[in-house]
């Protein structure tokens, strides 16, 4: 069978010692370099192939210190604590500069943890809302290419179709999944985490340069629950709680449809004007 | 003049390539090592103190690997990437293990930024609270060391007085500054974006083992503003937003109290049972 879109695009080959080499995909361009999600999903994906991985990813932050140019990578994925329970990653992707040096174009850190099962509940119940087979397909007024990977269905807050500079709220909720079916797991999930607009577009209905600096996610859920899902619809929430001098912050939630949170995730983008 | 006992505690001293030498201060001892939130501004300091920063913190991620034992440690600030207007760091904390080999024992990434004025907003207000002039002095019923540097007023949500397994809600809401006049500044308000216990003894009224794992502060003020705050109140918000197999998620927000966002912080905690 051929492999996903997605999979190919988060594909690495272990070269040794936690590193990695793998290659940007058109499938998933955004304006400039990829879409920050696939590139979460790849950090993340060389965590979960290192061979001395404990547990499953309980965070994972991710820094974007530059665009990924089109083409090869390099992830470094190392990790420096394990514990009985917990393990501590360090991770960076490079890609050569106009020198042929490595150049740090992403830095991330992941924790995974071997969990138990203990007394747990969700204090964000899902907003009540339509349910996706209620709404009408969709497509996003967008010009980049990873859009089109994601089905997407907003219920508030869906990106202005008229940028008249009219202030609102920063909030929106949509159902989305993969447009290919591909059962979700950890990887999908933590590129689900950045499929948001950026807030300041719908805040003030003005189209301005907008990128993620740096993006936290929290795993609620492992790769059984996940399962579950299989390409079922998840519902996003996302807002922002400050814009200041040029950068905002957006916190966002992920349900799946029978109402679980999947994980809670936060980070910080940069504005202009 | 003598310096501030939080001064003090967040001490290092430049041996060179980025790195610093401190070691833990008795007075903001926790049950286990130090106060994470000293670990944490210490980390950010050794950035502030770094000949190559540009600019002033805009995210601060710290991994609690290990507890920090007590005495000397090693901290490792590099600038791995620095742009126009944004700069990327990435640093570890080092004791000796038993063989007198570095061992990692927390790691963080920065990302600081040149700012400039722009639209801004806040979406979040400041709740409407009683002024800290309003209530009473408060002495937390903790054990711990380090809970005696702050002075702290809760609103909503104070540590239980009966640990009677009754469940609540997570929220808790407090006025709190140093306990010994200090101005504020960058340092001193990622210290304060940890001082919540920690959310599952409030949701379950129970004490059960817990600790920061991973935690994210996004500075929405900047010096200047802090400064403005001077030896003022701060009001903190936290809220957990789900228990789930041993992690809990912690959201937060502070606030001067003029009502300005000063940062939104999360973390996620480990609990036992």
């Amino acid at each position: 069978m051929h492999p996903h879109v997605f999979d190919r695009a988060i594909a690495l080959t272990a070269t040794g010692d936690g590193c990695y080499t793998g290659a940007t995909s058109p499938a998933y361009a955004n304006m400039v370099g990829p879409f920050g999600g696939i590139t979460a999903a790849t950090l993340l994906n060389a965590v979960l192939q290192h061979p001395a991985l404990l547990g499953e990813p309980l965070s994972l932050t991710v820094n974007f210190c530059a665009a990924v140019a089109d083409g090869a990578f390099t992830v470094s994925a190392q990790p420096v604590r394990t514990n009985r329970s917990t393990q501590h990653w360090v991770l960076a992707l490079t890609q050569p500069d106009a020198q042929g040096d490595p150049a740090t174009v992403a830095t991330a850190s992941v924790v995974t943890a071997a969990r138990r099962e203990t007394w747990s509940v969700d204090d964000e119940p899902m907003p009540a809302v339509a349910s996706p087979a209620e709404l009408p397909p969709y497509a996003v007024p967008s010009p980049v290419e990873w859009i089109r990977r994601y089905e997407m269905r907003p219920l508030d807050g869906a990106i202005p179709h008229t940028w008249d500079g009219r202030t609102s709220d920063s909030l929106t909720r949509l159902w989305m999944r993969d447009a290919a079916p591909r059962p979700l797991d950890l990887c999908g999930l933590a590129a689900l985490a950045d499929v948001f607009f950026p807030r300041i577009w719908l805040r003030r209905a003005t189209r301005v340069p907008a990128g993620t600096v740096s993006m936290t996610v929290y795993f609620h859920a492992g790769s059984a629950q996940l399962a579950e899902v299989g390409h079922g619809w998840v519902l996003g929430q996302a807002r922002a709680q400050a814009f200041r001098n040029g950068f905002f912050d957006q916190t966002a939630l992920l349900w799946n449809e029978a109402g679980h949170l999947l994980c809670s995730s936060h980070q910080v983008v940069y504005y202009k004007e």
